[in-house]
């Protein structure tokens, strides 16, 4: 354990930090109840009301909270006594480690009841949180993932670590581990966020990876230390990984695989959401394809392509090549020419229009009845006017 | 050969539709200079200029053409005799068996030297060639296929075939002699577009099945009978593949294949477009998942997603997801949100646009300067105002 890391535990006992440190043994780290409370009155406040039982409004706090925290005392002694063994340390917002990154969650909506940026992270690792985020790309998938998987994510991560940018991914079988082992295979750090406590080793089988993390990259968890990953916690801990990577490759999933949920978060967080193509006839990949086809999800296949995509984050360059849909965007490209050839300021017949679109007359009469339902043109009598878009309804 | 085939290639040596035929044996098949002269004079006009060596303005007849017009007689004989022995009878615009989708041809740009609906088809097999064509699918792809590849395409084919779409292919190696088999396999029909002559067996290991093809579905070629498969037929071909089919689906090809060529006609005739990923490992996938990437064409794994893709056409639901960038539909996702909380009536700083956006301060500082260099914002001291989309310049 290093200075600054005694310093940093020492201090969560005695300073402001200690209240969400404190929270967060009271109530589920992803809890978008305490993530509210903490938002609306401040964690001194919530704190002070779990322990003293002093409600805070209708809502604040809530009975199972006051309960946890009669036993506060205990949990925090536990907690920080296995964090000083196994030398992790409390990393929360305004904590120069923290990853403003992590902040994009505050402004993403929950799912069900899990959201919000964490009250804090424990971190294991020699390395400063902030700075090996900052430019990383997640690397998840299948936890049965093929061999054609295993290697894909493991060719990627290696590449990628080369290029300087940090692999995270959640330690799981399949994808992520061989993600973590890509990047250690060449000696570049890895970080995995973990849906239990940053001192558990899970799974088992990966107790040697999970050690080389600690030594040479981060371990890091919402949870406290000692906590078993129970099944939600997978979920909650997947918009950590989302939102710290400037983007999220999603090498193998089934249908309805927990990467697509990272995935998702991914969007929804604003980064760049990415998936790798495998054979149509591979169960394993058959998630990764539906994700594409549903918009929103680059196609990359080599670590260049990953790069590139993470890279145009905020740049105008449209590498990524979806926007949500409105207006116009909802056309297919054939009716989006149609409906180009419709004037606003006169009508036209189908067989006018029909001659400047490369569609069959048959094609575009059925076409344009479908934009008048849509609410795109209107017909008058024979022929066909545009409505202008200011004045069509519902169409964002 | 039937009555009705006598009949038109006995009609072919007397009526105007002679005069195409007889063009089509003086110039190359798909030459956009005759399709040219054609548009604008007419083939009677054009044909008797080529014979009589008449010049019709400064450009027709090409002193090749009225060279070519000296063998016509004899060239003229054998192409008849070649399609009265093989069965093969003439279609050409107007003709009760013409595939009207074959004139949105006449509404693209052609390419190099070639495009324009051809003058003619030479046809081969029991089926009307309107009524064959008017639901069916292209599926083409590598000569150098893999397994993968080729069971693929072939399971494709049987499954569309089975629901009543034809399967269109150009009869060569690999994924287009796969296409055939499986539609062949289901007892279905299938059309191949030849380029070379119909009454031509090429390549000579396809004996088989181009012979069952001409029994129980179409052989088609714009080249006259006995022509050869020259280097530049194929890529002339493959306009025809494209504008006869709804929709094209590419199985494999490497990055230069011919196959991309097909994909990009059905583009440019404003068809579906759709290629089926592979292995990112396998050189045969990385044209498809490149053509993917560049936007406009549909990811497919399995018949049912082609053959939704196929009935939208024309129709105003959003299959495709892509639409010729214009305006904000150059942003990327990041840059759009940021750009969409810019107001238009009043300016704001980056960090009032920052707190909306689930992106970190400097992301935002960084595409509100890009945003301003494409167009999009103007900065007004330290705060920034949207530019209104009449008011852009030069964003379409």
């Amino acid at each position: 354990m290093s200075d600054e890391e005694k310093t940093l535990t020492a201090e969560a006992t005695t300073t402001t930090r200690t209240a969400r440190l404190q929270l967060s043994l009271i109530a589920e780290p992803g809890d978008v109840q305490m993530h509210e409370a903490v938002a609306r009155h401040g964690s001194d406040a919530v704190l002070a009301a779990c322990i003293g039982g002093v409600p805070l409004d209708d809502e604040f706090p809530k009975p199972s909270w006051s309960q946890r925290a009669t036993e506060l005392d205990q949990l925090s002694d536990t907690a920080l006594e296995a964090a000083a063994r196994t030398g992790m340390r409390w990393v929360e917002p305004g904590h120069p480690e923290w990853p403003e990154q992590l902040d994009a969650l505050e402004r993403v909506e929950p799912v069900n009841t899990v959201g919000g940026a964490p009250l804090g992270l424990w971190v294991r690792g020699p390395l400063r949180l902030d700075e090996a985020t900052d430019r990383s790309v997640a690397i998840v998938g299948a936890r049965a993932a093929t061999t054609y998987g295993n290697q894909v994510a493991g060719d990627i991560a290696a590449e990628v670590a080369v290029e300087g940018c940090t692999v995270v991914s959640g330690g799981a079988f399949g994808v992520d581990v061989a993600a973590h082992r890509g990047a250690l295979a060449v000696r570049k750090p890895t970080v995995a966020v973990l849906a239990c406590g940053a001192d558990v080793v899970y799974p088992r089988a990966h107790a040697n990876v999970l050690a080389r993390i600690a030594d040479t990259g981060l371990l890091l968890s919402e949870q406290p230390p000692g906590q078993t990953p129970m099944r939600g916690r997978f979920l909650t801990r997947n918009r950590l990984i989302a939102a710290l990577a400037r983007g999220t490759v999603v090498v193998e999933a089934a249908r309805r695989s927990g990467a697509l949920n990272t995935l998702n978060w991914a969007q929804r967080c604003g980064r760049v959401a990415m998936g790798v193509p495998g054979p149509v006839t591979s169960r394993a990949s058959v998630g990764v394809h539906h994700a594409i086809r549903a918009g929103g999800v680059v196609l990359v296949t080599r670590s260049q392509e990953v790069l590139e995509a993470i890279e145009s984050v905020g740049t105008v360059d449209a590498t990524l090549p979806w926007v949500p849909p409105t207006g116009t965007d909802r056309l297919s490209v054939s009716a989006l020419r149609i409906f180009e050839q419709v004037p606003a300021g006169a009508s036209a017949s189908s067989a006018d229009i029909a001659e400047r679109v490369p569609c069959r007359p048959d094609e575009v009469r059925l076409a344009l009845g479908a934009l008048a339902d849509a609410g795109f043109v209107v017909a008058e009598g024979d022929s066909w006017r545009a409505i202008r878009p200011e004045r069509r309804a519902d169409l964002s």
